[in-house]
């Protein structure tokens, strides 16, 4: 993994892919899927929803800590698979063959097998009792410079998802 | 346009297209290009960032009423156009040809060319003044049964969009 700028980071959560989320808490990481966070500024900061019944969820509030891991096509049945078992019974790395690498800033593990990696810390957590929502900051960001052209996955419920097709440019100012 | 059921409108969002933001504010219709938001929960309710640099922003404080419309890569080259310039300068509707429709539950106008039109009310400003995050709901749901496989957008920064691609269906429990 090479870093890459933090002021770059937000282009991979914005178009949209479905991520995993891991934590560590109590000496136990864990790792679920996540496709309900956004942008939130170019610090950058993102949002995220992380339901109470997440088994993430109060490792999340307890260490303040986690990492948005960005999975490709190829691991898609993977992350499916993540997201429809809970760390509560299930030791997910283990199972689903994914392997933990320290991160720099966050106890949280980075997911070796993803292109990128996002250490982020949780600034704000006014919205989580009544919306599960949680405000991260990006403090550091990691590319596989290996994958040149990962195409991720959006979901639209149920295990359909749609995969990245053809990237058009289009003359434009905005970030 | 067909009204859907409000429990299926995540799907729309939950992929994460990039999407046009309108608001209706002294008798002014506007539109916008959102990329910052994500699915809250089932109600469903939705985050969105609407800085205070856009001109909506105002609008979406003063009524507390949109409309989130989803545009297909048709009209990729419009939402980059209008996500460039401001509604302080440009009556967009008008400038870009799109068709402003009455929604039914709030002021903020449909928009004729896009598939769908999400028809949403703010729910909690709390977060505005400190991230410009809103949380918004669902009040009203519309498609085009006409545009039967839209591909939507994907924003990764400076007009470059990843369209939807192929699709895959795995076996989830998960919605």
């Amino acid at each position: 993994m090479k870093e890459i700028p933090l002021k770059d980071a937000y282009q991979l959560v914005e178009p949209g892919p479905t991520t995993l989320l891991t934590t560590r808490h109590e000496g136990r990481a864990n790792v679920m899927t996540l496709s309900w966070h956004m942008v939130v500024d170019f610090t950058p900061r993102l949002a995220c929803v992380v339901s109470e019944a997440n088994f993430s969820h109060a490792a999340l509030r307890a260490t303040g800590e986690c990492v948005i891991a960005i999975p490709d096509v190829g691991l898609a049945a993977k992350a499916v698979e993540i997201g429809n078992c809970s760390g509560r019974e299930v030791r997910k790395f283990e199972a689903f063959g994914l392997t933990p690498k320290p991160a720099h800033k966050v106890g949280a593990p980075l997911v070796a097998e993803c292109f990128a990696n996002l250490e982020c810390r949780v600034v704000d957590a006014q919205l989580a009792d009544t919306y599960n929502l949680f405000i991260l900051e990006v403090v550091m960001a990691w590319r596989d410079p290996r994958k040149k052209a990962p195409k991720t996955i959006h979901h639209q419920g149920y295990g359909r998802f749609i995969v990245d097709g053809e990237t058009i440019e289009l003359p434009s100012n905005m970030p």
